[in-house]
């Protein structure tokens, strides 16, 4: 039980928590209190995401009987909301959520525990997490951060944006500016277009005023949100660029070591009962959304042609390569995300892909 | 949040569990201790099944500081596996781990919980049972049984099953005798086949005297384990019959409303996290074992032919409307079903199966 000796390992600096490892006395003392901070990259009332967040703090609180609280900030009501990983890092806050993705900056190999164009769906992520090893990886690249990551969240297959135009062929993409950030920014910028970043609050402004052709942001229920719809009437699918980004927790190395071993597991279920809760929420609630989008809005629903998808397909590829030759830890995620990758993908061809198959053939 | 509604009032008989509810004193009082029994259909050490419920009741154990205790029993340890279900009932244990559609017998309808030929998989009965409904249908078809569930575990899409001789048509079907349990068996016997019902322990050797020409089991990791491919070459797939099976953790009602809020928290978060845990496990265990089992058994890996598997889904319906007319609940819970499953299988084209698809084109 590899999970067993982490939480050891990763408390074993803490006298509340060695003293758990023992056996518990006839009536146990009562515990010290913990008030802990936890800071977020979403803004505020963001739902699906908020919300998750919420339903993990108050069932810590619940299960510790208030002697665990968790306070939650959505971004900027703290700290800016893309300092959530400094935060943590130093301290300032013990727990944060948002996306690994976000700190490609600092640590680019932390896009992998997010979403790679191309890479894993949802249940491959968690498969790969929880059980392929990709976890101990993500907390191994986080600890000269003293960060204690989580998976805590997805949302499912996005999709791939709203367009202005048509997009009929990989020429349809030449100059095309589009909001699309990270690596599915990089392959678009070599496919000939013009990746752009905005902010949330940018974007349907932008697209309306034609400054930007085209915008990705998040599933059908947040979309419609924005009421992207009324700015572009062609909306593609898949989300080729994220597939199914896991959202984060983290903890600080330290606040987490002197956690008695109960809250750690707390945290621990309560993180990833939130993770499945949220994926079920966006599936529940994309679904919806969608069938709204095409018959109130009269949205177009489309499919990216194949030789569009390949080509991008090809690219990421590329996109991938160059980001490893730069990045030593990039490459060694990179590696060990593969290899999980190609033997998943050959399960799923047989398993999901085979069972939707049987579903219209 | 029907959640909090739900435990409020399934709680709401409960003194200790009042108690809970209002303000914790400055130093709490230390609870009454629970040492439950936990009941399962599954053969002891049997692997992901067994370690993910063993898992679930550590968890507990250690959240709650030894103050809320449940021990593990195998089927036919304590008593028969297929009395999980009467013995939660009745209270003679407090906790069973089975699969629902074990029970169809008593609850036609408690098919539905666990999965149905054709319908949803893993991430779609998440989605219908935590955030579309399900699991409050649910259990409104236990509460005349004293039993509240749970989702716990679910195996993923499972393989279509082990076969003798190559189904190359509908006509291959027609006095095949298959060990198939269920909706699908009922399915396999209108497509002219005479399901079987065998024990696990009884599969391989009547697979290979040929007592059986056919057989379904779980999927490659399980299946590899019982040495189905020494007795049958041809390994097929999708399991159109067992499209995502979840799994449950049954509670006696009674008992549930005993336990404090803080314990039910505890309950709901580590079944949550554990339902996540195994299909993750069942994931990568059995793309590890579908590479072993072409690789070094030289198994035949089959599609089921497009023809087998129109039939099949349209004899499916009609199992579906010949069991709906027999049973009000069916019928109803049926109906919520199909409802939810309909939306799901349109969002899912656009994602998961169309972002599978973009993978191979």
């Amino acid at each position: 039980m590899k999970r067993r000796d982490f939480l050891k390992k990763a408390a074993g600096g803490g006298l509340l928590a060695a003293s758990a490892v023992t056996a518990a006395p006839a009536i146990a003392a009562p515990r010290k209190r913990f008030n802990w901070k936890l800071v977020t990259t979403w803004p505020p009332n963001f739902p699906i995401f908020m919300e998750g967040v919420q339903r993990f703090a108050d069932d810590i609180e619940k299960m510790s009987r208030r002697r665990f609280r968790i306070s939650v900030f959505a971004g900027g009501e703290l700290i800016p909301a893309m300092q959530t990983f400094d935060a943590v890092s130093q301290g300032t806050v013990q727990m944060g959520h948002g996306a690994a993705y976000y700190w490609a900056g600092k640590v680019p190999a932390a896009q992998f525990f997010t979403a790679v164009p191309f890479g894993m769906n949802a249940q491959g992520m968690n498969a790969w997490l929880y059980n392929g090893g990709g976890l101990n990886l993500w907390r191994d690249v986080y600890r000269p951060f003293n960060i204690v990551p989580f998976p805590m969240g997805n949302t499912g297959v996005q999709m791939g944006g709203w367009f202005r135009k048509e997009i009929n062929s990989i020429a349809d993409l030449k100059g095309l500016k589009m909001r699309i950030p990270g690596l599915g920014g990089k392959v678009m910028a070599k496919a000939g277009a013009n990746p752009v970043l905005l902010a949330g609050g940018e974007i349907y402004t932008a697209l309306e005023r034609g400054t930007i052709d085209a915008t990705e942001w998040v599933g059908p229920y947040h979309d419609q949100r924005l009421g992207l719809y009324r700015a572009a009437k062609n909306y593609y699918y898949p989300g080729w660029h994220e597939p199914g980004p896991t959202l984060e927790l983290s903890v600080n190395s330290k606040a987490w070591a002197e956690l008695p071993e109960e809250y750690q597991l707390m945290v621990e279920n309560a993180a990833a009962a939130a993770n499945t809760w949220m994926l079920s929420e966006f599936e529940a609630k994309n679904l919806q959304a969608l069938q709204s989008l095409k018959q109130q809005h009269k949205v177009n629903v489309l499919e990216f042609p194949p030789d569009v998808i390949r080509e991008l397909r090809r690219l990421t590829a590329e996109v991938l390569e160059d980001e490893a030759k730069k990045d030593r830890i990039f490459r060694e995620v990179y590696q060990a995300y593969r290899s999980f990758n190609s033997s998943n993908t050959a399960w799923n061809e047989i398993s999901e892909a085979a069972y939707a198959n049987a579903l219209t053939v």
